[in-house]
């Protein structure tokens, strides 16, 4: 698994030329991140008193963070794995006419694959906002700014994913595909911004003077 | 170093009720991913003829984004320096006269200390937000999703660390300060928010269907 390296290690391949990871796998894991900042909120909350009106429910959404975090981090490998049959279609002859249909559909194939795992990413990401959106109400005072750090990452990993999906649709033949794949990212990214404004807003009234 | 930790490990810390690593060192290692993403996007510009007309001032900034990336990945750790001072400060006594007037002095103190080294990290990333906008002009057009995420990144880190500025800076005694610092912080959002708008219209324009 990618992010069992040491994350300098990680930092230094991402730097480099190498196809993998890129842009969608450090999304991933900057996604895992933020669910790694709304657990931690959630255990500076539960067993205190001061909480203790909102204990089930926080320990509710701290089981929920944990499964979205270990989801985050698998699907910065997935992210990655995507790159190889896409990179092989790319690569298929396209001499006779029947190398040419078969090219068409194989690459076809594989931009939708391509984008299927954004589109899987921007979704987890958007189940870990409403997660911190709770806590940002709920959670410990002590915390909030773990919250409002927590919900730029979400937003920043969404958007980000989101180009993978529109990278990709952009090569289809399919066109209809294409923006029926783009639509389901516009309203991940619209549904995102509307949990993170909301969210920091709350986080930003009790932390600016 | 914390980020020579398994990256896994890092998100286990960052989840756990463990003071360290906080919201202010993932800030800093997300800024360090958005100069990891811009430095993968000068190698691969580099070295191709079609952006020879660049070659230099794309070999001049790999150079500069390598330095960044590495001021922040050890600016993860100077954050959490600051909390040691802090969690001091707020620990001492403050039954006599003198020991309330020493206590006040220290932690005031260590507030200043601790919203210098957000501004630091907000510094060093909108330097590296600069080097994406020229990246997303000049650089690889393959890689052009990659600029998009890492200025996404950049800005979400340099929001991020602001909040860590805000914290220390309300519960100063001397306002004047606090309000030039937060004044400090709010300066370099705004100037953030111009690379990020700028860079990732520029970045979307080429890669939305």
């Amino acid at each position: 698994m990618m992010l069992e390296k040491k994350a300098t290690d990680f930092i230094a391949d991402l730097s480099s030329a190498k196809p993998v990871p890129g842009g969608g796998g450090a999304c991933a894991a900057v996604g895992a991140f933020a669910a790694a900042l709304g657990m931690m909120v959630a255990n500076l909350t539960v067993g205190k008193k001061r909480y203790a009106d909102a204990e089930e429910e926080i320990r509710e959404i701290l089981g929920r963070l944990e499964g979205l975090c270990q989801e985050l981090t698998v699907l910065t490998d997935k992210d990655a794995e995507c790159f190889e049959p896409l990179s092989r279609a790319y690569g298929l002859p396209k001499e006779t006419k029947e190398e040419q249909a078969r090219k068409e559909q194989v690459l076809e194939q594989a931009l939708y694959e391509a984008s299927i795992v954004p589109l899987e990413l921007m979704e987890t990401i958007l189940k870990t906002m409403g997660c911190l959106e709770i806590l940002g109400e709920k959670g410990s005072r002590l915390a909030v700014s773990d919250v409002g750090v927590g919900i730029l990452f979400a937003q920043a990993a969404l958007e980000g994913a989101s180009l993978n999906v529109y990278i990709n649709t952009k090569l289809m033949k399919n066109r209809e595909r294409a923006r029926e794949l783009n639509g389901k990212a516009d309203d991940l990214i619209r549904e995102g911004n509307a949990f993170r404004e909301r969210t920091y807003a709350g986080v930003l009234a009790q932390i600016r003077s």
